[in-house]
């Protein structure tokens, strides 16, 4: 008996028909280029690692978001991957341990998890990205923002927005200048990305209240941020901050919000956000961070053009298309094809031009419009 | 405690490090470019689908060959896919279903396999193809043969050669021609298919005999099977062949094989497996066949071009690449991009062009040779 459910596919995986596999083969291209044009070289992971050794590198936090089976010929368990960027870090600690450093890698793959997101259900995902093995300075880092806009901008991306953060800023500032336990340092991080004032206070966190206010503009904010930081704790990552944003100058707009962490569970000093007009979402993220395993100081960014993709196939322009008619001069069709026309044969009598989406039709061997 | 194993990969699955994910690309897009420019539109469907959809559109034939898992969402069981073609004829029945015929698709993906074969360990491959929906006629089978071909050669194939075959031969031979009880049908196939004679005579299938000695060159072996043919049963597929035949003319070394069945369980009238010089086993297959579930007719081919990737990666040449000292003109930097120029930025002062693999260096706004 036929299975009722047979041409539906399960909740939050897609077909992309042709528009938008044209528009998302396109973004693909484009942001490949982009990246390999700034000495970028592409890598290909596999769909799927041993489930431990992908875990292990993620430091356990997003495993339970992978979809998991037995592998029947090791008899361990593989994961399907949910994120490429491990996968390159794995690559570059293996693989391309003994190639010289900086390592400048990119990627563009399918990834899937388990469960999709309340703001996006999809549970497959387009994700690009590039990462700069060996260097998590502010110079690798105002690189990597300036690609990621490059990059964003080569897509189809306009009115590109930068957010930064500092996402061990807590960390940083529990162990001399406004001191916490140990045990206070999880709460107060936590209200502090609720930006939840009164909770902070009674997470003993009140001497972090100024920080909720140094969010905003960036060059207003970090001033604000400088002024908190009286001991000059922060300095060099505020230094950092500022280089970044110089490098990165005029070509987007530029926020800070310091105690941002949603998102950067594993970045180190510098994390950053990325947003384009007319996007919902954020299009992608990044920062430095060090290496699972290898513990290789590093500086990345991913992106999940997934809304980028549906803008553009909803404007996917109609094509040219020559018709090719019953018996037609197969060598002028060749040729026609070599000079970048794209052909669509008649295989019978009942195949028509107009009907088949064609905009000319092959006539003494040469095109003419419909 | 850190896993020993957290570097190595599962059996049959590999990273393509710069050199094989260049050749994979390069090769990826000259095939999806040549099939665009004969009218295939490409589409993308997603790695999972549910199990039982996919294997009832197989036959469930090859279903035991896939990864297999429970959704937590919807509590049934996915599959990562092992081959397109069956998810492109679920396209053209479910999404496509409205699109005029004949409707023209192609894919480029890569699927996953839980074992290998003996010749070719690996577990995951690059699928490419095309499947023409809604014809399997002659001028159907011709297009696609020739497809294949210009496809194979843009992808860097040469010295091509196609081997006919006709996969229902026994089938249409045994209801009047040569007949078989129905019992019996199964073991002539498979002796012809082993073309061990004497075995073929055990199975009651000795009027097959002639059968084994049709094949090798096109001409003279279609020629054999048509004197086997004196009534005329396989009339109109001898016709096809020579149609076919006639259209690939000197683009590729042709032979028949009519008894050839191995590898063509889904194809009805006419089958064909792609060869190139230099390359150890089949690059592909194709031929005509109904979609499973729609039973519309179709014709496409599938290539598996493992061994054209390795073959270009190994041969991949040295690119040029411009360092950009530190301090350098960043305009430029951007204008020589523009220009196709690839560049590699210094982030330190212990950055060295030579080192990181750069032909030129930035002086006074122009490439210099290193």
């Amino acid at each position: 008996m036929t299975d009722p459910t047979r041409d539906l596919l399960p909740e939050g995986l897609e077909d992309r028909l042709p528009k938008g596999a044209a528009a998302a083969a396109r973004i693909e291209r484009a942001a490949l280029e982009t990246m390999d044009g700034w000495g970028y070289d592409c890598v290909r992971p596999p769909l799927i690692e041993f489930e431990k050794s992908m875990a292990e590198r993620m430091d356990g936090i997003a495993t339970r978001r992978m979809f998991r089976f037995v592998d029947p010929r090791s008899l361990r368990t593989l994961a399907l991957r949910s994120d490429i960027t491990v996968q390159v870090g794995r690559i570059a600690a293996t693989g391309l341990a003994d190639q010289p450093r900086p390592l400048r890698l990119c990627y563009a793959g399918q990834v899937a998890r388990i469960a999709g997101e309340q703001l996006d259900p999809r549970r497959e995902h387009l994700q690009l990205g590039a990462e700069l093995i060996g260097s998590d300075t502010a110079a690798a880092a105002a690189e990597i923002v300036e690609l990621a806009i490059a990059t964003l901008e080569a897509m189809g991306a306009r009115g590109i927005s930068v957010d930064f953060t500092l996402p061990d800023l807590v960390d940083t500032l529990a162990t001399e200048e406004f001191p916490l336990e140990p045990a206070q340092v999880p709460a107060v991080r936590r209200e502090l990305d609720a930006k939840d004032a009164g909770a902070l206070k009674d997470a003993g966190g009140e001497a972090y209240l100024p920080l909720l206010y140094a969010a905003g503009p960036f060059e207003q904010a970090v001033e604000k941020l400088s002024a908190i930081d009286a001991r000059g704790v922060l300095a060099s990552r505020i230094d950092g901050l500022r280089q970044i944003a110089r490098q990165v100058g005029g070509r987007a707009r530029l926020t800070l919000d310091p105690s941002e962490r949603h998102g950067f569970q594993y970045q180190s000093w510098f994390g950053f956000t990325i947003y384009a007009e007319g996007v919902r979402g954020a299009l992608g993220r990044g920062g430095t961070y060090r290496i699972g395993g290898s513990d290789e100081p590093a500086t990345g960014f991913s992106l999940f053009p997934e809304e980028l993709v549906e803008a553009a196939a909803a404007n996917e322009p109609p094509r040219d298309a020559l018709f090719l008619p019953l018996g037609h001069d197969r060598d002028a069709a060749a040729r026609l094809r070599a000079e970048g026309w794209r052909t669509v044969a008649a295989l019978g009598e009942a195949d028509d031009a107009a009907a088949l989406g064609c905009s000319h039709t092959l006539q003494g061997g040469k095109p003419a419009r419909l």
